[in-house]
């Protein structure tokens, strides 16, 4: 089986958008704004934007099963207050919830959280409850800068965001460290701040001690972990001067990569320098990067590819592809073992 | 010839801190700071730290000459206002022309800019000026977020920068792009801040059309691009769903990449992906990563090894080592060829 960590649903109905739009025209009349009542969008149409996309292209490339989380661009939790955030995350929420009903073989859910910046975390925690008790969800996106670019909260290493990470611990769910949209005219939020985050987060981690405090939290840092592997000497030599273990023995039992990153030269490095057993399959597709690539003929978020022609055993390729994902989304493989797979 | 391109003088006599922490501490009552007359360092004191440091260093690794600018670390343009940056850039750039003047043939320098968050950046031509002309620097740092990880300025892309450009123009110099401490407790200073800065700079110029503007502009992006060299088919695509030329169209003229990454795969990566001809030495010696990496019981720094083994011909080799830098650094050559070299 072939388990893609990272997919966002990109490709929701237009009504979605659209009812965003009027939230967000009514932030200070809320009293105005839409109910969530309003929105309405068929099975059918749900349907439809999984079949002619997602679901078309995991067939094509031949992947499985999708860990599917709402738009990670359109989280935004900058814009707003709680309750904004709160009303935007829940109907995000349920849309993956009834993606992941109606197509039960290919996808399953991983819940945004309604953060808000300068709102305590743990305000979270019954978006997160429900997600995972009512919706079957097996993971988070925990958003390490809810200002959108501004970087106004806290290390994740600080306590403030530690009543989230007890509930991980409890659920035995990993968070996946995903920023939103960049409001900050800098950063350009694909091709900058979504690097720029993942590589944040991992340094975050480096300098504290926060997994001695969490030995079985488990983060997973998309697009390939940012710039980690590519300067992972840097990484080293930096643990070794703040006196912290190898990183091996520091981070990477609580520390995952995705393998969303573009291109053979980069898989290759990220294959060679993080252990098999740290790499999860992953496209973000249909995301950030859809063309063709002209040097291959063949889309640039086409990972499996990559992954297929990178120089690991056919042990590592399958931790990579199903192994370490039922490992590190534990109630995913706890679904799957009681469907018999 | 072996021309390193980035080193910073992290080992300037303690005077000099000193004279900094009563500069800072008498931030609001400047009358009561120090006077630029009361930083007394000798000559033999500078040649000490040199010596036993970088020219050490240098002879043992077989470098011949080094691109020699002030801290980053302690550019700190966050402090104080452009007073204080201005005295204190004008200190710490006679300083590098004082070493450059003891080493002739081992040094030459490359200016800090007094930049101040908010103040308008045609406020650094003076000293620019003054680098170039009294001290024969050939190139000059450039720092995107002169606010220290708040990033308050705009791109760099922006018309803001334009009386910089125009006088790197005009004088043939390029610029590092490259930032300074971290004030912001998200950004580790040199295992996220420079990364995430590099990265950024270089979408900041993808996303524009600022070279069209200065066809002969050049960046030279330090840390090896940041995450940029991992991701290049994440670039390549994104700029490819923007409608821009190919990368090495719309880039490649005017960025270039040093070689401050601190494994083997790093450069092998760095190597295969960028052209060589964009690609120069660099070690930032002695700089933030200055252990010894028990994996090859050698420096992380010594990037001189990783060069000489990777796979790239020997032409290539040159190229990085010498001749890109000479074709960059024009006022380098010059200086060069006049003395016969």
């Amino acid at each position: 089986m072939i388990i893609d960590c990272h997919g966002h649903y990109t490709t929701a109905p237009k009504a979605l958008e659209d009812w965003r739009n009027r939230q967000i025209a009514n932030l200070n009349t809320p009293a105005l704004g839409p109910k969530v009542a309003e929105l309405k969008i068929s099975d059918d149409e749900l349907r439809d934007t999984i079949e002619s996309n997602q679901l078309r292209l995991m067939r094509e490339r031949g992947s499985d099963l999708t860990i599917f989380s709402p738009r990670a661009s359109f989280m935004a939790h900058h814009i707003g207050g709680f309750e904004t955030s709160a009303t935007w995350a829940a109907i995000c929420n349920e849309l993956c919830a009834r993606v992941a009903g109606l197509f039960p073989d290919h996808f399953v859910g991983a819940a945004m959280l309604p953060q808000s910046p300068g709102v305590d975390p743990a305000t979270c925690i019954p978006e997160l409850e429900r997600c995972v008790n009512e919706y079957g969800f097996v993971g988070i996106n925990l958003n390490p800068d809810p200002s959108g670019g501004h970087w106004t909260s806290p290390p994740l290493s600080d306590r403030q965001w530690y009543p989230v990470y007890e509930k991980m611990v409890e659920y035995a769910i990993p968070a996946m460290v995903h920023v939103s949209t960049s409001c900050n005219p800098c950063f350009h939020t694909t091709g900058a701040h979504y690097l720029n985050a993942d590589t944040t987060a991992f340094m975050q981690c480096l300098t504290s001690d926060l997994f001695k405090d969490f030995p079985t939290l488990k983060f997973l840092i998309p697009h390939g972990g940012g710039a980690v592997p590519y300067h992972w000497g840097r990484f080293r030599g930096l643990a070794q001067e703040m006196k912290k273990p190898p990183l091996a023995a520091h981070l990477l039992d609580n520390i995952y990569f995705d393998t969303c990153v573009y291109h053979q030269p980069g898989i290759d490095l990220l294959t060679k320098v993080i252990p098999a057993k740290n790499v999860l399959f992953a496209s973000e597709m249909i995301g950030a990067v859809r063309g063709i690539d002209p040097e291959t003929g063949h889309h640039y978020d086409d990972t499996k590819r990559y992954i297929q022609a990178a120089a690991i055993t056919d042990e590592e390729r399958f931790a990579i592809f199903e192994g370490n994902a039922r490992r590190v989304f534990q109630r995913l493989d706890a679904q799957l073992t009681r469907k018999g797979l």
